[in-house]
């Protein structure tokens, strides 16, 4: 692709306005530090919250989004049912889709899953440790083979998802347990990246190695030059017999 | 398991009713054929369908159901969504589910998927081959390497599905398509079996094949004793630091 | 299949002779508490090891064996070429093949991944926590969710093996590292799991939950009735074109 | 990568010395126009035959080769295994492996799947056609669902070979059998696709389709900047306990 890839930056952004200490590490959002990390790396970014109109995901700003980044914890329930279904028919079409640590319970997210995935966390700050068990994924280009994050909270197996198309990251606990951090899929056109890290009390997004995952992610979800596959009814066979 | 599986066979039973051509083939309707081979193979098989009282899937009938054969085709909407989502989260907690030819619309099955299920097709009665690409899978258990179905309905890639977790069976069709026509997938505690074959024009439950395909499934995707997982809030770690 | 399956259990069986740290712990050698746990599940089981003519692993005990297990650590080398062949030969044939702990540098499993089975190693007697990852596998059947090992040498990843074809567990290490430690792969008519555990300091194979994961993986990995595959020259086509 | 992908084209080259038809086809060797199709496609291209000293893959050639494809047929067995061996360790090291057509039988290639490459042939020029099952594939990208070629060998399944990593072709033969035609693996740091069509008396590798398969495949095959992973003894632990 010649012209930059076009990302959405997508977040609830709740927590950052009702909770002072979510606040304090991203006064203006995730999604603005996220943002500017992508635009940094030379995506056309923009930026979406819960609270605007179709929750800024309209279908012209859909239509021109090569990848969304998604990250909601508080109010999954309060994204709109057919917004929800727009965003995962979009990905069936082609459109990459980043979700972020607790977007794994998130309305597109599940739809696009069909499962429930649930999993076990703590919140207590403790240390992660992410190793890379795909060293050849474009995903970890770059990288080194693991990412320590201070603080964290913590999410650990059985995580219920389906078993993802390729494994990158595997995350360590100080506690005691282990998580798949960096799981990819294919869903019709679309390819989706679930990234773990990333709670709303700890500086997760301003990390470099974060970003770098995000980034690099952002590069393999972008749609390729899909052949133009048809579907339905055939009425004529290909071969005489 | 020392009890006999419990299956229930689910067949919406329209086409039997409507069109003299099916019920000439099935005059008891798909759903008793397929009970019969499954009742032969020792399995305690009742049958349900569209028209019974929540369509025969009632929670006590669900939760004395260890496999779920599922076929369904041109009545898929009437199915009521509460139902549908009865019965994927059922699977989900660890119930098998056969889903049986056009059953690959069917709303469990798109709802455990998360895809749209397209396919291509064409209805000339042309022959299918259908080919183990995995001969270790307990599903082609003492089949030939081949099934061979004079006249069937044609079912064309791309099918829109996520990669299957394992790939049984590829199948030919004459007029000049293949289709993966053997797929398996695990969602949550339960698995999945989509096996092509069934058109109901043609005679294709009653070969012995077929049938064989159907009983192995049934085998693969009854529960397992599982693991008893813990989700959601761990408020201690396992470990001190 | 009626009668028992046919297990032989390898080992090198060399620590135990020159290490007295390690005859304390396997008086007998590793294959006798391994093996005794086998024949209680009611599985035929019998012994073979590196110092018996052909390692114990004539062609005729290759064909009365329905399922191998493999302890090896200082003497890969010492296994002949032809031997370490004619196991990958009878796997590819439908045996089934457990691999265990340091018998991921063994000659027959490498020839098997096709990698250089690398990974990283501490032997400083660290807690292992094993957590199931997928709960629906047959190998974990009647487990709990996780497996504790109080002291264990440490295997970290990167692990050089090809992504497994199911992934059933992950282990979490004292020290911060993580690896698949519980791996599936088919490979030709045959099963091969590789399980993480069984340091020769510790007494790891007397544990009861480690005694299970073999025993189910056993039967998990015992073949199946095989369809009679046909390969090579056909000179004739199926179809008439 | 801001330098052009390099490239090695690797050809048995006797077919086409001994074999007039062959010669006919390929005057200057398969090697010839595949390489012009990957020099027109911006990459680095050289060739290389069995019958050069070190069948032209020096250590040398090897370090500055991204990417190597393999045709091989009648000559396998004087492939030399040291020759062999080092092709298999640098794809482990991470260069990029196309292998084509009756290279299924390549010691390179067995090497690095672990099993007998084994499948069922018939040589009378019948159609092929490849469809794509994974149209989100790199290796399909700006390609039509469907290529078309008239006159071909036949590969029928059972292929005996690992279940791909992903599944990106399915090929019909008019003859009634069907093929997994288009495979990727990844092994230790390399990337692998096999790509079925290339019997040495067709101009299948004239087509324009077949050579823009080959072209993406190369670039998804060329090596990522891989994270420094490190192997062996760690003795001390990361985290203090």
């Amino acid at each position: 692709m010649s012209s930059p890839i076009r990302v959405t930056v997508w977040n609830e952004g709740v927590h950052e306005k009702t909770h002072e200490e979510v606040r304090k590490v991203y006064p203006n959002g995730m999604h603005a530090v996220i943002a500017e990390a992508l635009q940094g790396a030379g995506f056309t970014t923009r930026t979406a919250t819960l609270d605007e109109p179709e929750h800024g995901l309209t279908q012209e700003v859909l239509a021109q989004t090569d990848v969304l980044t998604w990250w909601g914890h508080m109010a999954h329930n309060r994204v709109e049912d057919a917004i929800a279904d727009r965003v995962a028919k979009r990905v069936l079409e082609g459109m990459g889709l980043i979700v972020l640590h607790s977007g794994h319970m998130s309305k597109p997210f599940l739809r696009l899953m069909g499962t429930t995935g649930a999993l076990k966390w703590r919140e207590i700050g403790e240390r992660e440790r992410l190793w890379v068990v795909d060293p050849t994924h474009p995903i970890v280009q770059g990288l080194e083979e693991q990412i320590v994050i201070e603080h964290e909270e913590m999410y650990g197996e059985h995580f219920d998802v389906p078993a993802p198309d390729q494994l990158v990251y595997v995350s360590w606990f100080q506690g005691g347990e282990v998580f798949r951090s960096g799981c990819c899929w294919n869903r019709g056109m679309g390819k989706i990246f679930y990234f773990r890290p990333g709670h709303e009390t700890y500086p997760t997004y301003y990390q470099k190695e974060v970003q770098q995952v995000i980034i690099n992610a952002v590069k393999w979800a972008a749609p390729v030059q899909l052949p133009s596959v048809t579907y339905w009814h055939k009425p004529e066979p290909l071969e005489k017999f």
